[in-house]
């Protein structure tokens, strides 16, 4: 027998925000955010100190579900050039969902202009990993410049994520083509 | 003697949605608006039947000076490789100034997120005609396949501008070898 645990106010508070920033965009009003939670202001307050920081707080959760999802389980005995094209491949199924929107933290940095922000802070520090991610796998895969071919397969993926999440177009027979050209150039094992 | 005619309310409105919604969001509020166009809001409502009428007014109004500062003028003798290039070279030149934050069309249309918004319309319209150039200029040079060129290369311009707007990087030695190698993978002379 499995006890169900209701979600905390935090917690409740931390999905709204995400699923509704996603959504909806970062100008969601904090009433709107509560309402969702089904949690009052006064408690919000209370557990935030503002909204700016349960922003930055809501995209802090999913950074662990969000690399999960994209990148390969370390040591899974690919080869780098399989391993970069995995997190391509998983971008491309992501953005088959109707509620894909590109990648929030691509869309929170945009959304929010102020590279300042707490909830920036937090979105570069992930997209930061994910070059890092890439820079790794090409210094393994005897990339001739290891550092271009990972500043380059970021600005893929952003593009990618970007146009595809606005609906501009579609990633199944683009993103591939255009990681392999480059991974070949790169002279990638 | 030059006489120096002042800018009607209209346009005060409309330069003024286009340079605060790109600096500040689409989320910027009416009040706002008004207050730097030094126009009032029964005027506004009078000129605009709303605020999402005027940001789509103020986006298409902004198309012809955007197009005129990426595109090269029609028959200037270069060849389609080097024409799909001055796109990115003005891309890279434009992300040096500080008040950069990305290409303003697809900024609008990642933070409205309704694609059936009046913007959001306009803003594709005008990234759509970007990438009909560069298919016509892959299918001038030879492409191999210009409607896969013309997408990379609508991708990589979208993750530039995106990745430069937010800070995340630099395009200077990126931007153009990125391109040249999708170039050449596709043949292009």
């Amino acid at each position: 027998m499995t006890t169900e645990v209701k979600p905390s106010p935090r917690e409740r508070l931390l999905e709204a925000a995400a699923t509704l920033t996603y959504r909806d965009g970062v100008g969601i009003g904090v009433e709107a955010l509560c309402k969702a939670a089904g949690v009052s202001k006064r408690s919000m307050y209370q557990l935030f100190e503002s909204k700016d920081d349960l922003l930055a707080a809501s995209l802090e959760r999913r950074t662990s579900a969000y690399a999960a999802a994209l990148l390969p389980a370390a040591d899974d005995g690919r080869s780098p050039r399989e391993r970069i094209l995995h997190v391509f491949e998983q971008v491309e199924s992501q953005s088959l969902k109707p509620e894909f929107y590109g990648c929030p933290f691509l869309a929170a940095q945009i959304e929010l202009k102020d590279r300042s922000h707490p909830a920036s802070r937090v979105a570069r520090g992930v997209k930061a990993n994910l070059t890092a991610f890439f820079r790794a796998e090409a210094e393994r895969g005897g990339a001739g410049d290891p550092e271009l071919l990972a500043r380059q397969l970021s600005m893929v993926f952003d593009g990618a994520s970007a146009r595809a999440g606005i609906g501009a177009d579609e990633l199944t027979g683009l993103v591939a083509p255009t990681v392999i050209t480059l991974l070949d150039a790169a002279g990638m094992r």
